[in-house]
Order: C-alpha cells, then sequence, then structure tokens
C-alpha cells in the first residue's frame, strides 16, 4: 500500500495553500479599511492646507517654510519609532505630502494673484 | 485731527497679520493631529502588510500583485472622489506605499530564502 509513496505532501500542500489565501483575503480586508481612513484622513489634511494656503496668499507669506517642515520631520519621526513604523519612511511620506501641498499652494498663489499682492 | 492721515491701513494690516498668524497656528494645530493619526494608520497597515509579505514568502507567491493593485487604485479613485480628495493624487499615494510595501516583501523573501523555496 506504501509501495509507491504519494508526492511528498502534495494533500498537505493544498490544504496549505487554500489556509493561506485565505488569511490573504482576511488580511487585505484590513488593508482596504485602513486605506479608506487614509484616504478620509487626507482629504481633511488637504482641506486644513489649502486652508494655510489662502491665508498664506492674501499675508503674502512663502509657499514653502522650511522651519516648520523640519519640526513636522522631526515630530512625526519621534512618532513613527513609537508607533513601529520606519521613521525613515515617516520622513519621506511626509515630504511626499507637502511636495503636494507646496503645489497647491503655489496653485492658490497663481490663481488670485489680488490676494498674493 | 485728520488732517495727516495715518499711512493707509498700517495699523489693520498689523491687526490682520496677527489674525492671520493665529489662524494659521490653528490649522497646524489640526494638521499635527491628522499626521500622528496617519503615522499611526501607516504603522497599522505595515503591521498587516509584513503579514502579507510572510504569507507570500512561505507560498511562493510573487511580491507583486497586478491584480490586486489594479483593483486598489480603481476603489481609492473612487473613495478619494466621495471625500473631496484629487484621485490622481489618491492614486499616486497607494503607488508611493506600494512600492515601500514590495520593497518590504522583497527583504522578506531575500531574508528567508527557506520560506521562499
Amino acid at each position: 500500500m506504501t509501495a509507491t509513496p504519494a508526492p511528498r505532501g502534495e494533500g498537505r500542500s493544498e490544504h496549505d495553500a487554500a489556509r493561506a489565501m485565505a488569511m490573504l483575503g482576511e488580511e487585505r480586508a484590513s488593508i482596504d479599511n485602513i486605506d479608506a481612513a487614509l484616504v478620509n484622513l487626507l482629504a481633511e489634511r488637504f482641506r486644513h492646507t489649502q486652508r494655510v494656503g489662502r491665508l498664506k496668499a492674501e499675508h503674502d507669506l512663502p509657499p514653502a517654510d522650511p522651519a516648520r517642515e523640519r519640526q513636522q520631520i522631526a515630530r512625526l519621526r519621534s512618532l513613527a519609532v513609537e508607533s513601529g513604523l520606519d521613521p525613515v519612511f515617516a520622513e519621506r511620506f511626509l515630504r511626499f505630502i507637502v511636495t503636494e501641498v507646496i503645489r497647491h499652494h503655489e496653485q492658490i498663489r497663481d490663481e488670485d494673484p489680488e490676494a498674493a499682492r
């Protein structure tokens, strides 16, 4: 009965693969929920930075603010360490967002030359 | 009493500038709170994608999954429109995150060649 052994672990590996796909689906459902929260938070963040952009344009302040950015980066790196996020990634993430924000601020300034007198 | 008019709007513009700086401070306090939430959510997202990475390495699945990414991008663009976020930015944001995730998955695979047999 065991003269020709079954291919090594075949039934087991099929079961494992099905279990892995189920676990993958579970993880992806959580990731999708987190992404929805991230999109909403980013939308809210840009509502605030749009107001900042209008204030800056009205009061002739430059779109970028290197001192503020340095503070933000130091703070986010520290928060990242606390929450187990790679601080290098946290910094890259902030720079990615701030690049978009500065682009918005420049648009606001250029669309409203009266405000940016 | 009004023989020599005050320099045009000087007192007013000082008051306006102080008010603008106060408003800027308020907006920045909200942005800082949102950033703390974003960092925590990103940390949690990477905890899930690390598990996905281990599952993929153990079951010899490729680190990138273009079909899944297309679904995610379509969904996030739609969520972005609902929440008032630029869908082009939402897509760039997801690609930015996914690039980091794939880097993690490749690390997991390379650090654990036994798992990725």
